[in-house]
């Protein structure tokens, strides 16, 4: 099974997942696609979000995957369960992996959630984490600035500060643990962990799901190193500025139609 | 002329230029398109950003239009030419009212400009300015989070007056008049004004390009009352909770697709 692995983001917070992917399965190759001439998806409706995420999945078909990792939280809550019906290989989200983990470091059963206003008003966290565990208690908050906060650069700000306290303020003194619900806030763990303090465990679901698409795929036999492939549809000077917030070093990225 | 105008903005922000139009010409019948679904232009580069603005022009002429107003800024930076060669009916955008009043109000010539990441990277208002006065004196600034900002309803709250000060200090003392060049800045006229002192005068085009508008048209002669339409590519939820900051009342939004 030497066919590469298919990541997809409504944009470049997707990268996240990306990093950990090529840590923990160093012999696959992979191939990143972010929908930058749509992105965001978090303020879009399910609709919308679900006829997107279709293209995409058809998109990476096309460049012959054997698996697709919807790596954007907001696509996982809209439009996973519809791409697992259309699609014949296996096709897995972000939001099992972050729910399995944090239930295993919850000591109390009271969990927060924080994501886009699409993933929050989906409840797609909030109903996993009562599927695995019907006694929790789920604490859930919209936290839409954060993402162009971080595309912006400005995680170690005053302004990063202020935001975060706002958002954050309902959730303090009621949680043990928080899932960082959207791709793009563990590069705001700091400012996130300075407000809530250290009784409450941060959970970023990149590094889990990494680990659930290990034990799915037959690993490939290739005995040359893996190679990536980044594709995006809006031009790829932006991404490739900003994608150095998340990334150090990747190669060029190419642009499609989808 | 009993055709309506046709307005379309990337979302919601082009109904602080429909305000003005409703105002100043109260006989015409208006549609509003919000491209909801591919919201915001700004970070997106002009390749993209053109091929949308036609996509909203064809459907406008499909309702039978009898002109059009790019309300957004980025889209009247980037595709104004391409859509003014491309259609046979008249097409305004807010960029060259804008400079057109600026130049009027500004006694020593050195201008600021506020906009979207593309709006700013275009130099459109630049360009404009220095072939309207090439002795003048132009000093832009990019603020991408001042549209997030406004839609998430903290226009009045310590994030927006820390962000306000990050964005103007380079701005600061430099200028006696500053352009919102972005639909969504004037609802932020009060922290901006704040930051930047009662010396600077602000300009918001959305006046001055409705007064465009009504020297262009052959009035309406209907005689009943104008009635108004308002299209979105997404679904309408979001618009019509989010327009509620923009304008008091309005009728029911209908989703297309372009």
């Amino acid at each position: 099974m030497n066919e590469p692995i298919g990541i997809f983001d409504s944009g470049i917070g997707g990268l996240t997942v990306f990093r950990e992917m090529r840590r923990q399965l160093p012999g696959e190759d992979l191939i990143y696609l972010g929908d930058t001439a749509r992105v965001p998806y978090g303020t879009k409706s399910a609709e919308t979000v679900t006829r997107y995420s279709q293209q995409n999945v058809r998109f990476l078909l096309q460049q012959g995957v054997k698996l697709v990792v919807v790596a954007c939280n907001t696509a996982s809550a809209f439009a996973l369960e519809k791409l697992q019906k259309e699609f014949s290989i296996p096709i897995i989200g972000v939001i099992h992996a972050g729910v399995k983990r944090v239930l295993q470091a919850s000591a109390t059963q009271r969990i927060g959630i924080i994501g886009t206003e699409g993933t929050i008003r989906s409840e797609s966290y909030t109903q996993e984490i009562l599927r695995q565990a019907p006694s929790a208690q789920v604490f859930s908050q919209a936290c839409p600035l954060f993402v162009p906060l971080v595309e912006e650069g400005w995680q170690d700000t005053a302004v990063a500060q202020a935001t975060a306290e706002t958002y954050l303020a309902p959730l303090r003194g009621k949680i043990d643990t928080l899932i960082l619900g959207c791709t793009h806030y563990p590069l705001l763990k700091k400012v996130i962990g300075q407000v809530l303090g250290p009784e409450v465990q941060l959970i970023d679901s990149a590094e889990e799901t990494a680990k659930e698409v290990k034990g799915l795929v037959i690993p490939s036999q290739k005995t040359t190193s893996a190679a990536d492939r980044f594709f995006v549809s809006d031009s790829t000077e932006r991404f490739m500025k900003v994608a150095k917030v998340f990334l150090k070093d990747f190669g060029q990225a190419e642009k499609v139609e989808l």
